[in-house]
């Protein structure tokens, strides 16, 4: 593997347009915090995949693009060259052409948004490191959840853009408490890895299995992590009373899934402590996807990893002893 | 009394127990700014006395977990013991006890989200002292509030945790004017008091009495700032047309009773500007309380201190001459 | 012009009273960046006129008497004169003034809450100020937007403040994508022109120019800005099928205008590339604007010149290269 990422490493270092495929690919990758062109080839394949067999292959497309863009407009701004090369002004990026093309009808504007957003993102990427940087916290996906919920808010303001997955009529129906029923091996099995396949807003059990591979050849930790975080999300959401479907689709699953893998498995060194510590912030991230779903039930936009970024943040910011320097 | 609390504290130094009782008494003084185990025993007998007489007495066996279960993590994660030893990692999770066990049905699910409440409250208590160090500002109750409301609004996607007191139906009703009545003496008596017990969740009489000892024994500024942001609050919200109920339940009272007590007598100097300066803020904060009720109505969940954190974050943050440092 | 401005400024160095127009005039002006006392007389003109044409004088009364309170307050409080003399503490105060004056029915408690008002939007102003020092971004219209939002909130929880012009009843209407329409050439202009106008809540072609005007005798780029940010927020808030009243009214273009010149001409060096980061900075103005009215809608409150706010600190904080210091 390491041999591998050596020649590939040197074919770059040669060639504009290897690095320039190099920086997607770890663009992809760091969307589960890996610098990593082949997490990020494994990721892509996954993405592909679940936007195939769903039968939207534009989400996919819409994905690169959105690297693409994210990629030229940090080189247009002059950001800094490591931050560029290790993917991290792209994967805010990529999740937002996800997500967009994902929520919103194809057609001539979605493309436009695409574009904008992705551009967009990697100055809101810019600011949130700058915003962070006094607490050496870092801007997770941030940029992606403020980019995506504006362009998705617009929607509504804006017949060109029609929100295809959005609930735009039924918005204001009072919450009810729904009812609790038994969780079976095979939906607590497509939970778990559906949790972790939404991290890239897919439903697919194959898709997940290429994700826990991609992370695997970078990490086993992160994906030890990703699958204990989906597990602990899973039980919780049921033991709970979560509706069914919500929890084995996957739904409350993703957020707690990257809050597993970065309290984990990325910014604390491994250990028994860090690893309580990692699943006190998961269970509470599993609660945060559940009130961001509440809270944001009135204007009819998904929680996206909103929860995530929350609870890191505020399990990073004390800067305990087992932290380990981004 | 000083020589009361001296032999306290020496026996607290020769004896683990005591010093974890004399902890969690000083987190439950700090809920209104006191590092004093005599004023958080009178605030501990504040609220036995008004959950038993609400008939409810989880909500103190709640407090009082919470506040064990807060000492206990902070001692866990090893942060600094000044801070531990004067309260400052307890009294979030007191509130977080109380408000949790308020508005949630009493079950085996209610004491998981306390003790996962409690213990998440010092991880964000601790995250909000550091986010907040660059200006020289203190955390107040934010912690509290994050945390109370993220479980809260998780209750409406967990069919578990029913809301006892939430307003889960009739959610999203229109805002309607309210009627403007006359406010009788009895009722502004009420309005008053109930406003300061309010800070602990209490309506409250016999509580107000006790919480305003607790103030007066270790600071009789604060408890002259209580009565008059309470005095100011009940005053101002009738003049501008509040709901009776409210206002005389001290539902509009309670977080300018902080902001006053806060800016007139624990981080300002003593003095005519100051007091000035701490009306300025107990005023705007009457407004904050109405605006937050409004703005939370789609959400079904209570204000909790949110407008008092939001005006006092404002008005210290000026670092204004007449600035006493906290 | 120069030596008018030299002989009014040695005029006010003598005189206590021409000082204190001289403040407020450049509070005025400093609503669009200029720190100039004949930029803020047409801006007062055009205010007057608006509210005169409007059939409501006493919205340029009440803005007016806002200015007043906060330079009052400024004094009291000993902020720095710097500051003070170019008008930072009263910019804030002007537009607290003229939105609460155009969206509560008058009346005496309509005038309580303008001083109000206007005297916490300095310490707010103050607050912002601190809080942003570390990343040396300007507080920008962020206290207004506060102020408002929560004295706005609070009449719907208030009998004594009927909120005039707020939609009180028919808050909780789902929201309803919009039908796109033509958009004609005197749509076109006065859309472009009350998108200027709209920043000091008016929508008046006379006001327009009047503020047109006010800039151009400080900064022809900022007037030059103004005119393209707002020909670039209609285009496209109407190629992406915006309700055309909204358009036309310059509803969606007044944010827009702040954040175009906010980024052209104000905190960066003119050039091709600022200008086309600009450019990206108005577009995604456009998007918020009609973000933040479908997210507020569930409030009923309107969304001020929070989006430009929102985006121009976003695309301030990077710091870019092209940044000129404020």
């Amino acid at each position: 593997m390491n041999a591998l990422l050596t020649s590939w490493e040197s074919a770059c270092a040669s060639s504009g347009a290897l690095r320039f495929v190099d920086v997607n690919l770890r663009g992809i990758g760091q969307v589960m915090f890996q610098d990593n062109p082949l997490s990020g080839a494994l990721f892509l394949a996954a993405i592909a995949w679940g936007s195939y067999a769903a039968g939207a292959p534009q989400i996919a497309a819409a994905g690169v693009l959105a690297a693409f863009v994210s990629t030229l407009t940090a080189q247009w701004l002059r950001l800094d060259r490591p931050s560029l090369h290790a993917g991290l002004y792209g994967f805010n990026g990529v999740l937002v052409g996800l997500a967009l093309a994902t929520f919103i009808a194809p057609g001539p504007l979605l493309w436009v948004c695409v574009v904008l957003g992705a551009a967009t993102s990697v100055v809101a990427m810019r600011a949130a490191v700058r915003a962070l940087e006094p607490w050496g916290v870092p801007a997770l996906t941030a940029p992606f959840v403020l980019v995506t919920w504006l362009l998705l808010l617009a929607t509504y303001g804006f017949a060109g853009l029609a929100g295809d997955a959005l609930p735009a009529a039924g918005v204001v129906a009072p919450f009810e408490p729904v009812a609790s029923t038994r969780l079976g091996a095979g939906e607590f099995a497509q939970g778990v890895l559906h949790s972790i396949s939404q991290v890239f807003l897919k439903g697919s059990v194959v898709a997940a299995l290429l994700l826990l591979a991609g992370l695997a050849v970078s990490s086993i930790a992160a994906a030890a992590y990703a699958v204990a975080g989906a597990i602990l999300a899973v039980l919780t959401a049921h033991l709970f009373g979560a509706e069914s479907d919500l929890v084995s689709g996957g739904l409350l699953g993703f957020s707690p899934v990257l809050t597993a893998i970065a309290l984990g498995a990325v910014f604390h060194a491994p250990g028994v402590r860090s690893a309580a510590y990692a699943a006190l912030g998961t269970l509470l991230t599993v609660f945060a996807q559940a009130a961001f779903n509440v809270a944001l039930t009135p204007l009819a936009i998904p929680a996206l990893t909103g929860p995530f970024v929350l609870v890191t943040w505020l399990f990073l910011l004390p800067k305990l002893p087992f932290d380990r320097a981004p």
